[in-house]
């Protein structure tokens, strides 16, 4: 028998899980902060309704994907949470725009599976509906400095900022690119194979040794975000209303963001989904280099194509998974919280497991975490199992205890211990200094 | 275009995922208070996985099921979270036993959509590994009861127990019925079709008069626990080792369990899955009759299966989906609140666009759910959608506002009103009072 998940997939145990449910819950409490509420979508779309949003590889390759045998339709796995967010909105007309939804969930890639990539991996998504201005834009980016903060990310990231019209109206309106796609592709790699590495792949696709200067010498400019601005409009401003329009939207967006030197305008980024149109984010943690931890951007055309009138919209996605990836490396989590049990009862004479049982139900009703053995385990084996699992107090149950009607409380941190009448009313606040 | 999810999936708007979120949030914190921790697993399994855990009609129909064109490989999408957790169990042999977890999450079923049933649907699981003993059983018993009180449904719920044990010495040794399956579909029949109903089936299959009658007679039997495992031993007490081996372990069981006339024995409970080996538990409301809202039961072989040994478990599913729909309809829930926003800033001049957004930070630092327009709607817009929504504090935001460095309050519900300064020390307990 295969005992193990699928290649590419993962099981969490219960360590993991109690770490992810309280990075979730820090996310979804800044998401809650600025006003985001939550839906949820199937995991399985039609195919149609992924079909042509994503570009040629996740079409071809990456999206999962199978023929239901008993109604013939098409079904995929859901490939991200953007484009059933657009299939969402064009699914509930009776929605009050503008709409700011957040969505938390597991999304499907049939990537080849290697450290840090996943076949399903969580995507957090915030995402502002029925907006074309830069105020949403802004949000969207303030929203995740504070979500990377709340994370624990204090300074050790970089928000880097572009918008596709400046990609157009410069690369290929004013270089005169016809066939950006390799271009962008190219630029792409800068994080990986530098300067350098770009320039031979730029040669390698046959353009002007004149175009190949200037798109080095663009892809270069890295500098806070305002300051960028200035700079693109010193060079380009005047070059056509692509750029023009990205720049005046970029102005005002910055005037709305949280004053931060680690925002950045930065022309290398392109990102690769089909669908945006507009400003464009990256999240890319200073250390460890494991590419971007959250990214997203404008996308104004992607409802009507569901709707058949366009919706502006956008949004950014955080990547949990990486985040918890590189937050264990840097020592910023840990999995050293085994279980939620505040409370274990040790049970040490089984002809009082009964008394036993009454003590864990009136500790519960107080609202501790209590774990009672279920194995009929020796003394020793129980206090191993507590210990194990770093479960902080004891509560002690014998015949003395069942005879005085009391519990034996030890901390197993600092020693302390104390003998406590189960009908004493101040239990409960024993019990709380015991738990902590 | 298709603008719908597929047939038989949902999606969820913000009001629904709101009571969702706080009905799984109850059930985690009974789930917690057990002492049992969260796990997941993948949505895909392998198909061998999944192949002969749950019986035919699964296996042929209700499991969705495909090929990948890649690897060749057959997957399928999680059917239930317990085979999953056997499997989990093999895949992960450093864990200490007893191991108790909770585990929530979707799983998909091939059904033919109808009202209240779906493809696609949560389960909320909670289980013990490692532990034969009745007090696991009890603890389950206990578990589910608190469950569906943390839910709401304070004695609008039976639980009915019964064991397989006792099905197989009774029916299948002690009456002679050598193939038990179409017996046993229509004992589950007997709450839709009634005792006639059950007697015409049973003739249908060609059971002897005496039979039939002796089937008919027990599978009436329907008593407070205690009371039902005494008129079994009565009647069947020395019948074979099946029998006797059940009502020991439910006598012992019982014992544990919180005494409450609303627990059971059903001797006409079976329960579909093919896995199961000694105490079954469903949970089924008074109210509306919607079928079991929560079951499980002991199955002692299936990780067996997995891990090449046994080892025995236990544990309850319940069905938030059938939970929601029956709470709704009854009014103990309700879809009232729209968001988690507390705080709308209604903009009254876009000159003030900037200090608005300074406010909004300044309440969302204290802790509070804000929400800024993105839209630049009219004063009335802004207004209208906060209504709509049902957020409940309005902080107007104009030039006189700015002018000051404050903020005007407004309680939509008593028509109280403050102007606040925004550097204010008591801004926080200020607001406290407002939001409530």
């Amino acid at each position: 028998m295969k005992v193990r998940p699928p290649r590419g997939f993962r099981d969490f145990t219960p360590d993991i899980m109690i770490l992810r449910k309280d990075l979730i819950a820090r996310l979804e409490n800044v998401f809650r902060r600025y006003g985001y509420d939550p839906i949820d979508t199937p995991a399985l779309e039609y195919w149609e309704t992924l079909a042509g949003k994503y570009g040629e590889e996740a079409e071809n390759r990456l999206i999962w994907r199978f023929r239901d045998p008993w109604s013939g339709r098409e079904y995929a796995l859901r490939y991200d949470l953007t484009v059933p967010l657009a299939r969402f909105i064009a699914s509930h007309r009776d929605i009050t725009l503008p709409f700011k939804r957040y969505h938390i969930g597991p999304v499907w890639r049939h990537e080849e599976p290697q450290r840090g990539r996943y076949r399903e991996f969580y995507q957090c998504d915030a995402d502002v509906v029925g907006s074309p201005y830069p105020e949403a834009d802004a949000e969207i980016v303030n929203l995740a400095v504070d979500a990377l903060k709340a994370l624990g990310f204090e300074n050790g990231f970089e928000v880097r900022i572009n918008d596709r019209r400046l990609l157009r109206g410069i690369y290929e309106i004013d270089l005169g690119v016809s066939d950006p796609i390799p271009l962008y592709r190219a630029i792409d790699k800068l994080d990986k194979i530098g300067v350098e590495g770009v320039k031979r792949e730029l040669e390698r696709l046959g353009l002007a040794r004149g175009v190949v200067e200037k798109v080095l010498d663009l892809i270069t400019i890295k500098m806070p975000l305002r300051d960028g601005i200035a700079e693109i409009r010193s060079r380009y401003g005047n070059a056509n209303n692509h750029v023009r329009e990205a720049l005046d939207h970029l102005d005002e967006m910055a005037s709305y963001i949280k004053g931060d030197a680690s925002i950045v305008l930065d022309m290398s980024l392109v990102r690769g989904l089909d669908y945006y149109t507009g400003p464009i984010v990256e999240v890319v943690l200073r250390e460890p280099r494991i590419g971007s931890v959250a990214g997203g951007g404008r996308y104004d055309n992607l409802i009507g194509i569901f709707l058949g009138k366009s919706i502006p919209a956008t949004g950014i996605s955080i990547g949990i998974e990486r985040i918890i990836d590189a937050g264990l490396e840097l020592g910023i989590y840990n999995l050293s919280r085994k279980t939620y049990t505040q409370v274990q009862v040790i049970v040490l004479d089984r002809a009082t497991y009964h008394y036993a049982w009454r003590v864990a139900d009136t500790i519960r009703s107080l609202g501790y975490n209590v774990s009672v053995d279920l194995a009929r385990l020796s003394e020793k084996a129980q206090k191993k199992k507590a210990r194990r699992l770093g479960i902080k107090v004891l509560a002690f149950i014998g015949a003395q205890e069942e005879r005085a009607g009391t519990v034996t409380f030890y901390n197993t941190e600092t020693g302390e211990r104390a003998t406590v009448s189960l009908s004493e009313t101040k239990l409960g606040s024993i019990l709380d200094k015991f738990v902590g």
